[in-house]
């Protein structure tokens, strides 16, 4: 915590599970200076399982969690009060400095929480794994079974998909599962639909599985018999500039690095304009977290970090390419944790 | 629009899909009161799929889609600029003051756009009934199948219902599903384990639905035969407190005596403390919203919302019962949406 601080009012609920092991979706945590037990508050539903899941905090059951905890650190002599100034909203903040009173003072502190975050321990590392696991095993077999072939639409893929997960382990799909066949590759974030793959098309699948709160993230794409030379094209301009991003992985460098090393491969190509994302993101206990690996990221890569390189070629009404892992940035050299195969694939 | 604002800015990204259509992950729309085209802003992940789903507004192309919005409405001369004080954390405000301006003063206009939500109009209906229907159809094939039975786990019921409403013409499970079994189903949102049903067992299931963005919810407990004494008195007991909270319903009916009215069945069975959560929540576009349904609801149920009825009675490591529906509130009796039966079943 921060040296200035008397006490962090922890109000993300991501960030109190981090902190505190509590996975329910009324909370709130006071992190105190001088005492080694934090405050949970979290309303009547969640009595027992708090209890059970943060056994270290001292748990009180009150509705307005936040509110309540700027009042009890007040009553306990807190003058400074950091706070989670990117999280609490406008109307929150006004409850926080009635609750306060005159010798309380709130300090912004944004952002403390997911930092620490940002650097995975071997536990949570070991959780991106099996959650990578769950997802690779899902899509192979999908692909083994035949479930990519002309006829079946898009909804079923995803239907097959998000199953084959569970049944691999995995507590659910990490989000929203993306299936997009023919023209509709080319719209980044397609949602599946009812529209039947046909011979020729791309089908881009962009998914990932949840386990124990922790996400994975991966996109393949592949091609139905027969394959045009635009496609074979395309897809080994994406491949080449993937293979670059990930080569770009290390601890020190500079984000926007990693970026340009990937974009530049596109942009040479010509495909500038039809790569409108940034290249990746951090995953963790949520699918998108620090680091942004984008043109206008700030800073540098960390040891432990865990994230995705995933750069696409989107040519509108025709058709769109995306590859992408999650990679944990550990020496030297990246672990690939997404480890489905990345040769083009055409079925 | 509140006649004192000049325009809006739209934050909530359920509130931005409400009013525009667009379903992305970064947005913020700009209602105007002399203007009929509200500005869409989102990035460039988006292009394509914005001009798609919101051909009625202007799309703009930028990443910092609020403060960009704020520094438009300034530059095109708004005065009063409403936002959205509930949503905006401390952090985008600062940012919306800089971009504002000396001249365009920021108005708190906090909820605006969830009051429209709570009535729904005949469409949202329609898709609240598919989405209970999916869910009744998963939760009937799950029984008939003999998916509840000693030695199944939780997670494996939680997985072929998960699977099932995909296959009833769901998008996917509108929140995590709860499946729990024996004592674990007096925790009221348990999360599904490897722990298997045992004979003598309640099993409580909570789960629904979501089509085209619209989330369902419903809780059935099961009980594994033979049945206790006990089990059969907190089922009949929660069965009876249910039916008067729905019986409850109706336009006009102020909401903390709807609670009042199921609550009052239970705490004089002697287990007030043994139900320590709300009555019931709105659902639609998000699986809570307006109206709350407790006891410290202000106001009164408004014709064509859509709310659950879900109380419960949890006994500390014994079990626990909870049973819910989700019901439209049109004319004088409500539309029961979620019908799969509550009667006792003894499996």
């Amino acid at each position: 915590m921060d040296a200035e601080l008397d006490a962090m009012l922890v109000s993300d609920l991501i960030n109190v599970r981090y902190l505190s092991g509590f996975t329910g979706s009324n909370a709130a945590l006071l992190v105190l200076a001088e005492h080694e037990t934090p405050v949970l508050a979290t309303d009547g539903r969640y009595r027992t399982q708090a209890a059970h899941q943060a056994p270290d905090a001292e748990v009180v059951i009150e509705r307005a969690c936040n509110p309540h905890l700027v009042g009890r650190a007040a009553a306990m002599g807190v003058r400074r009060l950091g706070f989670e100034s990117h999280v609490v909203t406008v109307d929150a903040f006004a409850t926080f400095t009635r609750e306060a009173g005159e010798r309380c003072e709130l300090i912004r502190a944004a952002g403390t929480v997911e930092g620490l975050r940002e650097v995975k321990d071997s536990g949570e590392l070991a959780l991106l794994r099996l959650a990578c696991e769950s997802a690779d095993a899902a899509l192979t077999d999908l692909v083994q079974k035949g479930g990519l072939r002309p006829g079946r639409s898009e909804k079923e893929i995803r239907n097959d998909l998000e199953a084959l997960m569970l049944v691999h382990g995995a507590d659910g799909a990490s989000f929203e599962t993306i299936v997009a066949a023919g023209a509709n590759s080319a719209v980044p974030h397609h949602r599946p639909t009812d529209s039947v793959l046909a011979a020729g098309d791309f089908v881009k699948i962009d998914f990932g599985a949840l386990v124990a709160g922790y996400h994975s993230d991966m996109t393949r794409t592949f091609v139905l018999s027969p394959i045009a030379d635009w496609q074979r094209d395309i897809y080994e301009l994406v491949a080449t500039a993937q293979r670059a991003g990930r080569d770009a992985l290390a601890p020190g460098v500079v984000l926007k690095d990693v970026d340009a090393a990937s974009r530049q491969v596109i942009a040479d190509a010509g495909y500038a304009e039809n790569f409108g994302h940034g290249l990746g993101h951090g995953v963790g206990l949520q699918i998108h977290e620090a680091p942004g690996i984008n043109g206008a990221a700030a800073g540098t890569l960390l040891a432990g970090s865990a994230v995705t390189v995933e750069p696409g070629v989107y040519l509108p009404d025709r058709g769109g390419v995306r590859i992408e892992d999650t990679l944990a940035v550990t020496g030297d050299s990246p672990e690939l944790l997404t480890r489905f195969s990345k040769d083009l694939v055409v079925l």
